[in-house]
Formats: C-alpha cells, sequence, structure tokens
C-alpha cells in the first residue's frame, strides 16, 4: 500500500469501525464520516481516497465495497495469535471477550503465576505458568500481548513479555510501562474512565 | 473546593492513580509525577498546591498527606451507585472488576432484555429485566451507567437510561451517542484499540 502513511494508517480502523457499528446504509461518504467522528473532511476524503478509488462524487462510497478496502489493508481477514498474562477477573474477562475476533486477533492463551490456575480451561482456552511464556510465544510466534496483572508487577511482567518476543503490548495495569523503542505499548485506563465518570455524574 | 478549575480537577484522579501505584515512597513530587505522566512541571506544581498544602520546597509531598487530600476531593471514600445494562461477556466482566470500588464506585445492579439472564446473580449483584431500570434508577438515586449493549442498540438503551436518570454514562459499545447536554458519555474503545495493536505488531 503505497502512500499511505502511519497517521492514515492509525485512522483506518477508525473509520471501519464507524462503517461496521452505524445504520446498514448502502452507501456512505467522506463528510458523513468525518461528521460522525469529528475529524476534517478533508483529511478524511483523502484517507479514503488512498483506500479505495470507487468513491464518486456526490455519491460517496459503496458501503459494502469501502469496508472490504479497509479490511483488506488492515488485514483482518488474517487472524495473528495474541496472549494474555495475568488470568485474574480482568483477564479472564478478556478471554471470554469476543470484539479480538472482529480485528483479526485471537487470543491463543493465557498466563498467569498462580499455580492453582495452571491448566484450567476458560472460554476454550488454556492458563499456561508464566514459565511457560517465552517457550510459547517463539513456537506460535506470538507478538501480541494483554497485560491484565497487578500494578506493582506490570513492569516485570511487561520485561518478562518483551524477552519472550512480545513487540506490541495491550496494558490494562494502571502504571506507566518502561520498554524498549521496538515495542509499543497500547494503554487502558479503566480506572481513570471511572474517576472521570463519578466526577461528571456529582458535578 | 475554591480555585479548582474543571481542568485540575480532571486531571486529579491521574495524580492519584499515579501515586497509588508506584512504588511506595514516603515522599512524592511533583516533578516525579509530572516526569511520570508525560505533564509540564509548573501545572503539576500548581495543581497540587490547589489540592494540598503541606508540600515543601525540595522535599516535596508526604504520600500519605497528598493522596488523602485528593481522595477527599475526589470523593473516593463515598461510595456512589452504578448500574450496567447489558448482560453480555463484557457486562458480566465489569460486574466481577474490583476496580470501581477504588474510585468510590459501586455496581449496584445489572439489566438485560434477554428473559433467560432475568434474576440471574453473578458476583453479588442481580441482573434484571430492562423494563425495570427506570424503578430501579430512581428507587437508588442511581445517576451511573455502563453501557455495554451490541453497538445496533446502543442509541435506543441510552436514551432509556437517560430517561431513567443516567447524567453520565460509560459506553464501551463502539458507536457515538446522541445525548443531551446535561448527560457525559465517557467512550472506552476497545475494538480500535485492539486494531492499533495489531497494526503496530506487524508494522
Amino acid at each position: 500500500m503505497p502512500n499511505i502513511t502511519k497517521a492514515t494508517l492509525s485512522r483506518l480502523p477508525l473509520y471501519l469501525q464507524y462503517i461496521r457499528s452505524s445504520v446498514r446504509e448502502e452507501r456512505t461518504s467522506a463528510s458523513a464520516i468525518a461528521r460522525a467522528l469529528g475529524l476534517g473532511e478533508v483529511l478524511v476524503r483523502k484517507d479514503l481516497s488512498l483506500v479505495c478509488e470507487a468513491g464518486r462524487p456526490k455519491l460517496g462510497y459503496q458501503t459494502k465495497t469501502l469496508s472490504s478496502a479497509l479490511e483488506s489493508i488492515l488485514g483482518v481477514h488474517q487472524s495473528v495469535p495474541a496472549i494474555i498474562v495475568g488470568a485474574g477477573k480482568l483477564g479472564l474477562a478478556l478471554m471470554g471477550y469476543d470484539g479480538f475476533a472482529e480485528y483479526g486477533l485471537v487470543i491463543s492463551a493465557a498466563f498467569d503465576c498462580a499455580p492453582e490456575k495452571n491448566g484450567i480451561r476458560y472460554a476454550g482456552k488454556t492458563i499456561y505458568p508464566l514459565g511457560q511464556l517465552a517457550g510459547y510465544c517463539r513456537t506460535h510466534d506470538v507478538r501480541i500481548g494483554v497485560l491484565t496483572v497487578p500494578a506493582p508487577a506490570a513492569q516485570e511482567v511487561c520485561d518478562e513479555m518483551i524477552k519472550s518476543g512480545i513487540t506490541a503490548i495491550w496494558n490494562f495495569a494502571p502504571r506507566t510501562l518502561e520498554v524498549p523503542e521496538h515495542v509499543t505499548v497500547q494503554q487502558e485506563n479503566l480506572a481513570l474512565s471511572l474517576a472521570h465518570l463519578r466526577l461528571s455524574a456529582l458535578s
């Protein structure tokens, strides 16, 4: 995909998500998408023109054609494996969460340091001891990891994940992780959302 | 709390979270917090001086004093009830999630339109039929709701929540909600995080 910058690429999931979740209409347009997402119309128009040549003035895009083009560039139909480290309540919840598949990710296993969890199966996946992380990631060529351990253990577990070959970490632990340059961290902050929610309800 | 602007207020949960999750040190400082959170030091120093007068040049703050001051302003020790609408996998996961209590929120009940879920208890909470939402929220003075229904149903359920008196919505459905001005939506976007995660692992 020539000419597609990283910035454009990072907006494509947003477009795809909008198209998937919006009312099923046969056609959609850059201006409708821009409006719904609060982005500039020129920007969206340019992004979409790089992705899909089938847009027509006034008529916009066939929704199906555009979503196929986005899916193909994002590669969502080629499943990529990911693992979860930390099989607590949140980890278990994510093991059972359906949303991964829609974006081409498959949680293939979970890891936890608690001996009593070893070997347990949940939502069709097995929980392994943390000591098997490196071997598993190498054997299955896993590069994506979800981190759901308590905050005090997060950095240590993160280091372990990176040593095991993980290069993209979805971090649910409420603390900043220090990682080398080749590793990306996607920080999720549920507790912070909660605090803001509470503030806005009471203010 | 005079002189505390909304902008400052919105950063306080971040400070509290950092203090709670950082290594237990007796003292902390505006510069350490600013560094860890990637914020300007002057900004953090000013925010903290509004919250807690006990900071001392060079020595910073006693961690305990500062966290108590933040907790008191944020009111995290006064539990506020919240409800979940949509008792699917994610909804159930959040029913069992511990993190709410730390920010003064208590999930008191869940609601779902599936008759087979009515009356089921999970993690100590009951799942009620959606039709009982308004009555429940009025009786228990609930103003915070977590929305975990599928995207196509989200707007309709959102409208129902607002009619029931909810003014702060934590939306996990991947679509933008239209709400009146007095209602706040905190948008959570797990699928988007996933897509970015996948992109960064493969690029």
